[in-house]
């Protein structure tokens, strides 16, 4: 068995934790030095030898950052294309296969899916003719196997899922739904970012076809990063939506060719310094190890939800078993916004989950803006109780009149 | 007359001018103190605040980038989306408008346009029908206003154009261009890449409906940043052809609404490091004052010029009257790649344009890679001398023995 983190490195490498306490590791989460100096250290070069002379100096930095993310998820380097946001990765994967949807095409898609990639659905399905459909979640909450099985016909073109969603801890059963999907040959495109930094995530074990995720949560890397994965196979069979002359370079007067690897879903354009601080951040995470990570995420999060658990007026909103860092509540008589904003003037810095972030989930349990508490690793047991002990002071709403005001 | 520029201060406020001698502005340029202070000071306070806490911190800062934008080619500030990349940016614009596009449409395309832009009009060709036209050149290597007026008709469904192509100083006539493209209703997406920064860009005067721009060449911002105007008019017409819950929020169940504002084109998640880079960057060049910063740009291009044409073996492939600052030229008997080594072992970077990078205009006139050095205004007078003495004391080529090699 490994041994624990030491908490005090971790926190000593981590210089936002001098400045208040951090528990929206789900919103965007404190870098820690090796990301930073990444960066500094890339703009400094930048600055010296401008972009392009910085880039040639930094190639096979740059380069590594693909084999740093591959690792990180169990693919091969020709499989990821890195990108600015899990948005953009997300998109380019569904306007990819979206190109050949057609009417009466059949979209499947978990109720916990992420608002931009539900309205991404939407547009298409409007413009195609295809249809979305959201798979009931099971008694527990988690996305029904049961129910996904029976609702996979030939009409079924794409199954999209979130591991876990921008709104709780829910942790859905992915690679049941990755069987599924290979059993009947439909592609699986998974929004893995929540998931990605706080557990272990493995895309042969998930058996997702494709998998957005971005830097800037659990995996503590920088804003303006992500990447998309892309089985092989899918690979040759997908043409993106937007093509440059990096994705598509020219092969003569009238033609261009696909790149044979993930990098055609990329634009030439990028900022170099986000992709090193994201490759930074990747091998700072293998390093301390996702098993140890996870198991840290789970007594941090597990702690906070008794603490809130036994606190009067709160109620939880997470579902599921072995729920994620990501603690979802409401608190009586309070707005997620008026809470968010006692924490920020404790020092504490938290979320609020709207329902757009979420909006099938949201809809279907009729859930108000959310306060999200989402601590990782490097955050202390002292610190959970803080939060929590803010909570505990808050005076006590004024009991209701009952009804409407007019 | 406003007073020169103070090139001592200027270079002092430029660290990469202690590091060699910077002739790729075309590229990508140095970036000043003001730029690099801005993207450093917002990492620190990231660093210190999680990527959420320093967004709500800098808010009116982040802001503010839309007004100097729209302050530097004479917008307004929702009319202005920024995007990660001037690639990003027009093919936001293009896929919008080619949504609609059908068979026998046609696209009329100056000679000069950049490559990545060429690879997305060929793809969009492909799969809508629409047919690209290349609009002939002057005698004089300009876009042929006549030859435009004359293609025009009710099939044409846009007319695309860079201001300054990438693989020289043409200067296009793009208010004349804007004029026709009026005059006829047809939409007009401006390539505004090597201009911004360089010289005045008022999209009133140019008469551009959409134009897209980087910040990393002549503008010296960072690298991955980039920006798109949409004329008001447009907004309302155009649908992005990807959109998130950023660009278009939803509005319940089953819908979304389009923001009104150009910001529809951007997506959620995006580096606002690189943003108030973008934005001091923009400041900085409105501080010294487009004018000033052109006149300084054809002093040295033409000192470039002037000296290239005296020396042997060279020819120099610029075209059009009063050339931009980026000057273009072969070696006899030299690869392109070669001249660029010859360059950087003294310590000067230049860049090489490849035939990729203008395709229409490489294949027309049978270019070659191209060595492009391109002064900016904080270059010195003895950079330039400096430059032309490596290329005279460049061993002469052994003479050609005629014909071809076997």
């Amino acid at each position: 068995m490994s041994a624990a983190l030491d908490l005090a490195r971790l926190r000593a490498e981590t210089p936002g934790t001098r400045h208040g306490i951090h528990l929206n590791n789900a919103g965007a989460a404190l870098m820690p030095e090796p990301v930073l100096d990444a960066m500094r250290g890339y703009l400094d070069l930048e600055a010296a030898h401008g972009g392009h002379g910085a880039a040639e100096r930094a190639a096979a930095r740059l380069e590594a950052v693909y084999d740093s993310v591959a690792r990180l998820i169990g693919a091969e380097p020709d499989e990821i294309a890195l990108t600015e946001s899990a948005t953009r990765a997300w998109q380019m994967a569904f306007h990819a296969l979206a190109r050949t949807f057609a009417p009466g095409d059949r979209i499947l898609v978990a109720r916990a899916e992420y608002g931009a990639n539900v309205v991404a659905l939407m547009q298409v399905a409007r413009h195609t003719g295809a249809c979305i459909e959201t798979v009931p979640s099971a008694g527990d909450g988690r996305l029904d196997l049961g129910a996904l099985e029976r609702m996979v016909d030939r009409r079924v073109r794409l199954i999209a899922a979130p591991t876990i969603p921008s709104n709780g801890g829910l942790v859905n059963p992915v690679a049941g739904i990755g069987r599924i999907a290979r059993a009947h040959g439909v592609p699986f495109l998974l929004d893995a970012c929540q998931a990605l930094g706080q557990r272990p995530v493995d895309v042969g074990e998930l058996g997702c076809d494709m998998l957005a995720a971005t830097g800037r949560k659990f995996l503590r890397g920088p804003r303006g990063t992500g990447f998309l994965y892309v089985r092989r196979p899918w690979l040759d069979r997908l043409e993106p939506a937007m093509l440059d002359h990096f994705g598509a370079p020219l092969t003569g007067a009238d033609g261009y060719a696909l790149r044979p690897d993930a990098r055609r879903f990329e634009t030439y354009e990028h900022s170099r310094a986000g992709r090193l601080g994201l490759g930074a951040a990747v091998d700072y995470a293998l390093g301390l190890g996702l098993d140890r990570i996870a198991r840290r995420c789970r007594v941090l999060s597990g702690q906070l939800r008794a603490g809130l658990a036994a606190l009067p007026g709160i109620r939880l909103h997470d579902l599921g078993p072995d729920p994620a860092s990501l603690v979802t509540c409401t608190l009586e008589g309070r707005s997620a916004e008026a809470v968010r904003a006692a924490f920020s003037t404790a020092g504490i810095a938290v979320g609020v989950s709207l329902p757009s972030a979420a909006p099938l989930d949201a809809q279907a349990r009729r859930l108000p803006p959310l306060v999200r508490i989402s601590p990782h690793y490097y955050n202390g047991e002292d610190e959970i109780a803080q939060a929590l002990s803010v909570l505990a002071r808050l005076p006590l709403p004024a009991p209701s009149r009952g009804g409407f005001a007019p």
